[in-house]
């Protein structure tokens, strides 16, 4: 039988934090309330992540990265044409926001405040769907579906900003309001001539 | 000589509103403190504005007001194109939404909290806004230079919203970055080319 030090893994460490945070909220979470989780010492958790600011820094990590990659899928997927796969992109960034938002307010409220002590990992994050909106921009030209771009990742930064009242996390009380979701067409629409030109 | 509730104006004691608030703050500015500041009674407040929540609500009002009257002179200038109109509304938003909160940024803390308490207030100075932009891009569809669009106002809300950044008190912070003004021209350039079609 493997000792519980082996299998720790940063993912089960990172599954206990996420209960941890949802139940004593991010005020009050510890590395002790972690580690009794798991039944381990903390020093066990120390081992993975060297401090409470990098426990919680790779917990919302984990908590972004989760959409990146159900938007990756989408980006690598070339039997679609690129502006279908921007409209899928967009839809599918919206409703994993939505869902995480109204589905468990409170743990949402709480990766609230872990983004905003951890600016480094967002911005990181955003880079990353920036980036892919820029191979789905580039494609587009490349297929003359899109109009001739001088620089990709400046077109996709303002794609990405022109479509936030429907990611951002600032706009998250608007998103049950009745007829979002015809605003949210009408601002992909007038993006998405935008970028035809 | 005239008797001080003949020239106490509905505008002096707003003036005097900003401000006490200004001064102690929303949490604890009160209708005594804007008496005092004008040397009156209370009671010659209360004859202007019944509750303390409609004069918070009616200062308020005049700050909204006072940026929607600024781009309600760029609407009726009909002597420059929708276009340049369009794109002088948009920079005039941005630039009166950054002086605001970088010129006197206390002061703009505590309308943020008005704002929050007056939501109604908020609505109509949004709808005020997108009735004004809805005019510029009929203009341009009647003169040609913008697409059809099915319905001016969702046409001027998709506006509105896709440049939120710009305007948007959630983003106040993000005004004074480096880059920040060639990420405005990028959104413009995307929302004009979306409307030319």
């Amino acid at each position: 039988m493997p000792s519980t030090s082996e299998t720790l893994t940063a993912e089960r460490i990172l599954e206990a934090t996420e209960e941890v945070l949802r139940r004593h909220g991010p005020a009050k979470a510890t590395v002790v309330d972690v580690a009794r989780a798991l039944g381990v010492s903390h020093g066990s958790v120390y081992r993975h992540f060297r401090t409470k600011a990098a426990l919680r820094e790779a917990v919302t990590k984990r908590w972004l990265d989760r959409t990146s990659e159900a938007l990756a899928g989408i980006v690598a997927d070339e039997e679609r044409d690129p502006e279908a796969r921007l409209r899928a992109w967009l839809l599918t960034l919206f409703d994993a926001k939505r869902r995480k938002a109204g589905d468990d307010p409170e743990l949402f409220a709480t990766y609230m405040v872990l983004t905003g002590e951890n600016g480094e990992a967002v911005g990181e994050h955003v880079a990353d769907l920036t980036a892919q909106l820029a191979r789905v921009v580039a494609a587009g030209v490349a297929s003359g579906a899109f109009a001739p771009a001088a620089d990709p990742v400046t077109t996709a930064r303002a794609v990405f900003q022109a479509t936030g009242r429907f990611h951002d996390p600032c706009y998250a009380k608007d998103w049950e309001r009745p007829g979002v979701d015809a605003e949210f067409e009408a601002v992909v629409d007038l993006v998405v001539r935008g970028l035809r030109g």
